[in-house]
């Protein structure tokens, strides 16, 4: 059967991109639609939905099942860019070395995109997703709410604009791994879990990814934070040594350079051992892991 | 039975109010959370919410069951207004005679807790809405994300700054229209719909409920036109004059006060014919229309 036979990131990428393209119908008012659509099509590794699909793939679901909400995640995380590049946050003008969404826009649009997003996400899960049971849809949502919003990824933000501005209540170390947590792997979680359940898997194997999602999570986000200080504008696509420059909490500026990669090292051994423990076996997630080792050279 | 009583919108404007304070527990990111209560929990007059109940009320269902639907439609509402208010947007430092979200907690955050809130709001739906059937819910978030994103208030938002950058491309009549549709009715829709489906009404009850808040989400939006035009900023609770000054398309500017005031006077008959001819008695649809009337003063 089409659904368990194993694809390569590659493939699923392909899936991705077919689908994000076509979710995306543009209507009036044409610069609204143009704008979401912009930044979510930027050329990207569309890591967080090939980990949904592999999820589900994983625990013997059909990815095909998984394929809206992959996508919707997709979109969440775009919203999180075009809503960070912002003047009032980290006031990037680049993006995956094209012009940021306000920069090509306007900032009203951008703003309004960023939006539209957050709602069309969980439209498309629920439009498209026709295989899945009511109880399921209502679950993905859920996780969607939670992860998207003022106890996910928005919580980490806020925690680390308030960084920025030395506005710090609790230890540094305590902060930056709460930013972590939540800014990054909350994204993770959100992917991981929902392929997961998708699939039917069991609480216990739920458990399992979710260990997994945040521990490969941080390991991307310190990987981000090396990067940010070791990287070029056109490896990164963005403009680098920004973090410093900011004053911004990071892996490398609490820690130093060789701690942070040490620290990636140890969380990539960790999520490794996690699939080897429980007999997990993902060509996909290991391109993944190779793939960002071979960014920062460790 | 509690739920068939007539409840007058004083009682449901102090259930509202004391469910949103419930709703928002305080946590960290403390500023997160207290700039999304905040917008939310200015003193306002709690329309649509109160919509939502009293709709639910008239087809018989039970009023307690529509209480997260009509919080998280105040939420979104007070979301709209936090973006509206960025100075990218219309620029305004003061909303209910306070500061405006981004004056009393800074762009950033303002703008975060406006994307929070566009997920919490749903999550309210779904954490304690035990009372509706999977099937319910799942019509009632379609409302939401329909209504709340791109095809709704934010498509009459982009058309809205559009129309002030004189970046027009239709008729100016028909651009007005579909600015106050979006703008303003798709939200009356939202909270007149929801709970007329949490009721459990039939289509064609639907019907008639989606006409009628349309006409009153139209007639609310040339009142705003005229009171941007007729008030002061102690009875608007806003600085007045703003959209003549910003070259806004509204009703006034393109008609004239007159008609404008005749228009409404046309509208609000429509939306007593409309009760009238389906025999619906409804004591608070009938003070929010006299409500809307005195302010104007027609």
């Amino acid at each position: 059967m089409m659904n368990k036979t194993e694809l390569s990131m590659n493939d699923f990428i392909g899936i991705v991109n077919k689908k994000l393209d076509e979710f995306f119908i543009i209507q009036y008012p044409e610069d609204l639609f143009k704008s979401m659509k912009y930044t979510v099509m930027l050329p990207g590794k569309r890591l967080r939905p090939v980990m949904c699909l592999e999820s589900c793939r994983i625990f013997g679901g059909n990815y095909l099942d998984a394929i809206p909400t992959a996508c919707a995640i997709e979109m969440l995380h775009s919203q999180t860019l075009i809503h960070d590049d912002l003047p009032c946050m980290d006031n990037d003008d680049f993006r995956r070395g094209q012009p940021s969404n306000h920069k090509k826009f306007g900032e009203a649009t951008a703003v309004l995109a960023g939006d539209a997003l957050l709602t069309f996400a969980p439209q498309i899960i629920l439009k498209y997703s026709d295989n899945l049971s009511d109880e399921t849809k209502l679950r993905v949502l859920n996780e969607y709410f939670q992860y998207a919003g003022a106890y996910g990824v928005i919580a980490g933000q806020v925690v680390d604009i308030e960084s920025e501005g030395g506005k710090i209540t609790g230890s540094l170390d305590d902060t930056l791994k709460y930013i972590h947590l939540h800014k990054t792997s909350d994204l993770f979680k959100l992917a991981i879990r929902t392929g997961t359940i998708i699939a039917g898997a069991d609480d216990e194997k739920l458990e399992i990814m979710t260990e997994f999602a945040e521990k490969l999570g941080l390991a991307f986000q310190i990987a981000d934070d090396v990067l940010d200080e070791i990287s070029t504008f056109e490896a990164l696509g963005k403009t680098p040594g920004k973090d410093k420059d900011a004053g911004k909490l990071t892996y490398v500026s609490l820690y130093g350079l060789d701690n942070a990669k040490c620290k990636l090292a140890c969380l990539f051994d960790e999520c490794y051992d996690i699939f080897k423990k429980y007999d997990i076996d993902s060509q996909v997630f290991i391109d993944i892991i190779e793939g960002i080792k071979q960014r920062v050279k460790i």
